[in-house]
Formats: structure tokens, C-alpha cells, sequence
């Protein structure tokens, strides 16, 4: 029985922890500074408050960072600063080239250090959300989930592969998910969107309806995909490929990022003025 | 009966070519300065060879421009050169500001101006390709495809719409077929290809399959795609939607271009070395 910390029990996070919970481990997280929400979620599942993150570094063997991509290497730093000596995973949507780099600068401090990456919703079903793991300890992280529903792979020993992984995944999906918001702004600012619906429907399936249920949902994590959509960016040049595909989504995203903690899921209608107004969506935010 | 020019009868342009000579129509073409292949197609389906853009202006009332993208407005300015005063139509993948210019420039000169956009491959059966319509004179276009496999749809009398639902269409199509040789020369590069393969096909459909082909069969159009993605870049820009996409679309189509005219369709690996060594592949063009 491992003692695993958290960071942070999201909704992400928690059924992480769930997992780990249900092979037997015990799992903390810091309640300084969270969210009611995160708080409610940490409570429910039977989290044990570790209350600073100094306290938490000092109590645990495992500590894991589930965190939007643009908080990944402030929690890193902080989990450093603290003293911590175990073994720190890196979930997040970055770039393999910050995952060595967040890596490095755990290691030289001797903190062991694993990459990973996570494929899929929060893990509530079997075989529908994946970790990705790699580095020389992939494996023990692996086995705190052997049993329930978070499917774990391990890729290889060398850090950078699963965040690689992730970042190629995500390309696609959230990056249709923003170029399908931007073509039908585009449509609507050009008065075609009624003929670009049709066209679809001709092809015979229920594209449009999709499309129109992709950019509605979108827009709750929108705030959080700007960052990831540069880390994927980044991750592209790096490997000599064009960033602008993501520059754009990141852009598509910005403009969505005022819904964050919208009380009603928004219609088409008002997405798409989101869109094509971005500077006074802003306002609204601000 | 009308006197219909085509320019020019490629794979696209001799469909319509043959749609309107099933209604009825004569169809000339202009054999200066054109490819074997395109001879080929013009005698195998009876075209009359006017020889000369002169002669082809001054016999027909109707001119269809089906051409690559980069090529739209040269081929409008050579016809207003001729002193041509019939009805033209543009059927290309331009942005719909591009097309308004061209409409400009001939109204300006007595030449009646019909914007057109082509979704779907050559016209040879019915209920695939679609033949978008605006401007004043839409109607009497449709008109001359009015039985055969050629659809057609009138989107309004407003010239730009036509191109606009062009744009917008094919910004998905396209552009996540570059998106996707994106993904996968970034995923080769940092040695995931296989892994996210493997995740493709956990979620039970033949994506890895499909995206596999879809990368070997557009090497061959990818040299005309390159001005199409610039199109539609400028088409979001000036909707006020980020470019980028489309940008990044156009950059991977560029490394592509050298496939123009292969013997044989490149293998994925193929297409990977291309995408990755932008450079060796274009000296190997040169």
C-alpha cells in the first residue's frame, strides 16, 4: 500500500484517485486553495486532507499532477521547493519537450520522475480512459492501478513518449473540434451556414448534429485546451511539422474561454457570436 | 442550344465537359498549350478544339473556368484580353473576396459573371458532385446541366456565396487531411506512430486504415491543394477567423508537391520521409 498525493483531485483527477483507492492505496490531496467543487469531490471519495502541500510532500511516496497543461510546471516547482524525495508523475497535456524538461529538473534534485499522459474522459468505465507511462519507473505506477477501471500502458523508459503520445492524440481531436468552430463562423459571417448544413446532411449521416454538439460542449473547457493547443503547437515544430494548425485552435479557444463555469451549456448561437465577437465576449469576462 | 467553353477539361472539367453535352450543349476547348493527357480526354469525349482562347471567345456565349486555384484569375484576365462578351463562370476553389474581384473585373468589361463552387469528385454519377451557383445569371448555369449526373444548387444572386460554401466545405476535408500527415510525421518523429495507432484502433472503427489512405491518395492533388488552403486562409482571415489552419494545411501540401505526377502512390513511409525532409525531397523535384 502505497501513500499517493494528488494534484489536484479535478474531475479528472479524482477518478485517478479512485483508482488508486480501489487497489488499496491511500490517497491524498491539499485543500489550500482549491475549489468548493474540488473540495465536494475530495470529501465524497474519502481523500484524506493533507491541508499544505509541504505536508503533503513530507507524507507520500507517489505524488501525481492532474492539472491544466499551463499549471504543470508551477505545481512541478512547488512539489521541488518543498523537499519532496519520491517518485512524481507528470499527467499533463504538455509537450514532451517540457515533460524532459519538468524531468530534468526533478532528477538532478533526486526525485524520481515518470512521464505520463491520459487518453480519454475522467476513468469512471473500464476501457475507456488510458494512462500512458513512460520512464525507468513506469511500471510501478502502472501497477497502482492494476485493478479498476484506468487502463494503464507503458510505452518505454525514456520520459517524453507518453506526453509525445498525448499531444499527437489531442492534435485531432481538439483540433477538429476548433477548425469546426472556425469553419462554421466562418460560414456564418459569410452567409452560408444553412448551405454548408445541407451539404453535410446530403452526405447521410448526422454530421451537422455532431458538429453543432461538439462546439455547445466545447466551450466549458475551452480555458483550459488554450494551453494545451500550444504545448501541441510547440511539440509540432519541434518535430519540424507547422504549429499553425494549433496556433489557430488556441486563438479558437481564447475567444470560447469566457464560458468557463457558464451556468447553461450555451446554444450554437450564442458560440458562434462568441466567435466572431471575441473582444466583447472578453468584456463580458472581464 | 449553347456554345459552351471549357477551361480547361482536366478530371473536374471534363465531367462538367460531358454533363453538358449530354444536355444538348456543344463544348469547345482550347488544345494551345495543353497537357497529352488533357488532348486525350477532349478527343475521347468529342469536344470541338477552338485551338486558341481567341477563337474559343469569339464562338462561344458560355465559358466555364475549371481550373487550379493559383490559375483562376490569370485565365479571367486572358478571356477579358480576347474582348469576350458572353457569360462566364468561375467553378474554382477560391475565396469567395477573390471571386467578387474577378466578377469585378469582367462586369466592368460587358461579361455577365457567375460564381461557382465544385464539392465532390468528377461528375460521373448522380447525387455526388455538386456544382454551387450564384449571381444573377445562376439560373441559366444550372440550366445547362439540368439532366445528367452533375447536380446543381442556386445559392442566391450575391457572387461570393458559391466560393464562400466552397471554402468552408472543403476547409475540413482538406484541411484535416493535412492536419492528420501532420499527426502522423510528428508521432513518427518522436516514435509514437505505432502507439497512437494502437489507440486509433482501440476505439473499434478503421481510422489508422482510413487515415492511411487518405495520406497516400492525396500526394497525387497535393500541388493544387497548396493555393486552395492559401484561399481559404485568406477566406477565414477575412471573416475574422484565425488563418492559421489553413496556413499550416498549405505548408504540408507543399511538401507534398513533389508527388505531383508519381508513377506509382507513395507508400505511408513514403510520404513521411517527404513530410519530414521537406528539402531533399524538392532538390529531388528539381
Amino acid at each position: 500500500m502505497l501513500k499517493i498525493g494528488i494534484l489536484h483531485p479535478g474531475e479528472m483527477g479524482i477518478s485517478l484517485a479512485a483508482s488508486a483507492l480501489q487497489n488499496g492505496h491511500a490517497v491524498s490531496w491539499v485543500s489550500e486553495g482549491r475549489s468548493p467543487a474540488t473540495q465536494a469531490r475530495a470529501i465524497q471519495f474519502g481523500l484524506t486532507d493533507a491541508q499544505t502541500l509541504a505536508q503533503l510532500c513530507a507524507q507520500c511516496t507517489l505524488i501525481l499532477s492532474v492539472c491544466p497543461p499551463h499549471a504543470a510546471e508551477t505545481v512541478a516547482r512547488e512539489v521541488l521547493a518543498c523537499g519532496y524525495q519520491g517518485l512524481y508523475v507528470d499527467a499533463n497535456a504538455i509537450s514532451p519537450q517540457r515533460a524532459i524538461q519538468i524531468g530534468h529538473l526533478l532528477t538532478q534534485a533526486g526525485i524520481a520522475f515518470v512521464d505520463g499522459g491520459i487518453i480519454g474522459g475522467p476513468a469512471w468505465e473500464p476501457n475507456r480512459t488510458w494512462l500512458y507511462l513512460s520512464g525507468p519507473q513506469a511500471q510501478e505506477v502502472a501497477a497502482c492501478f492494476a485493478n479498476g477501471p484506468l487502463m494503464t500502458q507503458v510505452l518505454d523508459e525514456i520520459p517524453g513518449s507518453a506526453s509525445a503520445l498525448k499531444m499527437c492524440y489531442a492534435a485531432y481531436t481538439k483540433g477538429t473540434t476548433a477548425l469546426l468552430s472556425a469553419i462554421l463562423a466562418t460560414a456564418e459571417s459569410l452567409g452560408v451556414r444553412a448551405a454548408l448544413a445541407q451539404q453535410w446532411d446530403r452526405e447521410g449521416n448526422d454530421f451537422t448534429a455532431q458538429t453543432t454538439q461538439r462546439l455547445r460542449r466545447v466551450t466549458a473547457k475551452a480555458w483550459r485546451f488554450v494551453g494545451e493547443m500550444e504545448e501541441i503547437a510547440a511539440t509540432f515544430q519541434a518535430a519540424g511539422m507547422p504549429g499553425a494548425f494549433h496556433e489557430g485552435a488556441a486563438d479558437i479557444y481564447r475567444r470560447l474561454a469566457p464560458f468557463k463555469d457558464a451556468s447553461a451549456t450555451p446554444s450554437l448561437e450564442e458560440v458562434l457570436i462568441a466567435l466572431l465577437n471575441p473582444s466583447a465576449e472578453r468584456q463580458n469576462d472581464g
